[in-house]
Order: C-alpha cells, then sequence, then structure tokens
C-alpha cells in the first residue's frame, strides 16, 4: 500500500485549482490516494512572517498575467474573480464538517467551489453563496449551515494550518509525495516523475 | 524577422543556470536570437522593496531541496557551491565588457561562469576565478582584469539593471518573448508554447 498524497491548498489559489484535478488523476494511475487538505494561506504565511504572494505590486501584475496563460496551459477554464483574493475559510470549515460524514461528499464539494469561484464568479467568502454551491452538489443548505458553525471543523482546520505550518509548507499548492514537498502548479511534471519512480 | 528573447538573470541563480541552454536551444529551432542580460537580482529587489528568496528559513529549506531536483529534471549537473548565495557583481561586468567587443566571447565566458559556479566550486565574487574562468575560455587574465574595473560595463550593468525594474523583473530568470513576461525556469513548457504559436 502506497502512501498518500497530502494535498495542501487555498480554496481562493488559482494555482491549486489548475494542479487539482490533473493531481488527482496522476494519483489514480500511480494507485496512489489524494488527502485534500483545504487551509487559508494567509494564516500559515503569517506565522512564518512572509507576505502574500500579491502584496508587492510587480509581482502582482505578472501573476495576473501568468494565471491566464497557465490556465490555458493546464486546459482550465478561468476568470480572475473579482472578488479576489479573500478568506476561504468558509469552504475550508465546510469541507471538513462534510469530511467528518462523508469523504467522497466533501471532495465533490471541494472540486465544486474551485469551479464555482474560478469559472461563474461564487464569492466563496459569502455564506449563502457557500449554500449554493452545497445545493449544487446535492447538499441541503441547513446541512451547509450547520458545517458554517461547527466548532469540530473549526478546530480540524486550525490543526491542518498549525500541521501545515510545522511542515514548512509557505504556499498554495503544496504537495508531499513520501515526505518530499513541492510547491507549485508547475511542479506538475516532477510529480509525475516521482510517482513513475516509486511504482 | 522574429523579435529577440530578453533573458535577465543573476549568475548566481541555480534556475537560470537550468534554463539558459534550453532556452537558447528552443531559440535557436524557432529562429529567435536570445539577449543575455545578467543583472544582480539583490540590486533589483531592493529597489522593489522585496526580500531576496532564500531569506525565510521555510522557502530557503525548499529550495535546497527543489535545486538538486530541478537540476535532475532538467539534466544539468549540479552541486550547490559553497559560496551561495553571494554578489554577482563581477562576472556581469566581465560579461558585457567582452560583448562590447565580441558577442560570441561574451556568450562563451557566461556559460562558463554558470558551469564553473555551479559544477565546480568556482568562487564568482572572487577576481582571480574569474580571471581562470576567463582563460579556460581562451581570454587573457589582463583582458579579465580590465572587464573588471571598466567603468563603462559598470554603467551597462547599472542601465540593464534599471531596464529590468522597469519592466518588472523581480527574481531569476526573467524571460520576455514578444512583450509576454515568464519568471522561472519551470515556465519552459510555456515559454515553448508561445515560440511555436509565434511561427
Amino acid at each position: 500500500m502506497k502512501a498518500p498524497i497530502d494535498f495542501y491548498f487555498d480554496f481562493a489559489s488559482p494555482y491549486a485549482y489548475f494542479l487539482a484535478d490533473a493531481l488527482d488523476e496522476l494519483a489514480r494511475r500511480h494507485g496512489r490516494v489524494v488527502h485534500w487538505r483545504p487551509l487559508m494561506l494567509w494564516a500559515v504565511l503569517k506565522e512564518h512572517g512572509m507576505a502574500p504572494p500579491l502584496e508587492h505590486a510587480v509581482k502582482r501584475a505578472y501573476m495576473l498575467q501568468d494565471m491566464d496563460r497557465s490556465a490555458r496551459h493546464y486546459g482550465k477554464a478561468f476568470r480572475l474573480p473579482t472578488s479576489f483574493p479573500l478568506s476561504s475559510h468558509l469552504p475550508a470549515r465546510v469541507f471538513y464538517h462534510l469530511q467528518a460524514q462523508d469523504g467522497a461528499l466533501a471532495l465533490r464539494f471541494a472540486r465544486q467551489v474551485f469551479s464555482a469561484y474560478f469559472t461563474q464568479e461564487a464569492n466563496i467568502a459569502d455564506a449563502t453563496a457557500i449554500q449554493d454551491i452545497g445545493a449544487s452538489c446535492g447538499v441541503a443548505r441547513e446541512v451547509i449551515a450547520a458545517g458554517l458553525a461547527d466548532g469540530s471543523a473549526k478546530e480540524t482546520l486550525r490543526q491542518v494550518i498549525a500541521e501545515a505550518q510545522a511542515r514548512g509548507v509557505f504556499g498554495s499548492p503544496f504537495v508531499f509525495i513520501d515526505g518530499e514537498a513541492y510547491f507549485g502548479a508547475d511542479r506538475l511534471p516532477q510529480i509525475e516523475a516521482a510517482l513513475a519512480r516509486a511504482d
């Protein structure tokens, strides 16, 4: 039984969205499971004393262009959301709430969050928008509301953030395979090579 | 006649070393010329108020591992130099001094600087080491000494740094093709796609 792949990411990270499906597909081909670990990147960076990726104007200007180009490169529909960047604590909480009951459902919800945020202008910092996304996965609005208020999901999220800090995560997406770290959607070819070597 | 490719880089940047030959080869295949533009990344970042890439311990730890892995990925011999990081103003000055006389010689010197620094432990912040590198390209030690003291080469370097800042460079390697920016050796597949589209 091969070790699972740990996938730390922020729901508001375009590069995480670009990587997610490709990572799942690679894992499937190489007999691995991907553990999705949503977190708020700003919380991890704050602990490390690091600036958010879009803080510097010159880097921001580059990234806005690079995001569009990278979306085409990875074959993903993409429109930079009007509400960008934002804090992704709401979908992260709901994810851990759903995961405690049904892992497959939590993953469907997560994929729908990415798609709604990056292709349909959903404001994922808004509770009603999260309920709409839940509804499109067949989750009742009151289940989502319970997730948003779930202290245990909040605690899981806090633990994931602490764990990510301890493991040296400083960006999104940040992937661990057999103890080795890979930062960025652009590490996909190196991830593929690592999985093939370990087969 | 297609527009040249501008290649801004720091001689002390492993990722610039990983990209350089592949970029030249791609350019050749697509009928383009690469303009090598060495600079000191620290000088560019200082102007932008940005931190050097290795300032944060957590990022440094990741990059040290990523450099070794990326060297294998790009098929490049690589050993992290004992003298790393360092200021690369000496080889940059000599490059612009040689370029004013013989562009092809300047390129041979530049490739030799990368190779000596990243595979042979040459300390490229040391004038004697730069003279040794020059000698291995058939350049007399007094020509290198003249380059190190050349006020005009120093002025060219200052201008390249100012030009890079104005164009939004904030890392190494940083490539411009037909007005579009590509940051990092990992943008090689996107560079290749852009060159193919423009053919």
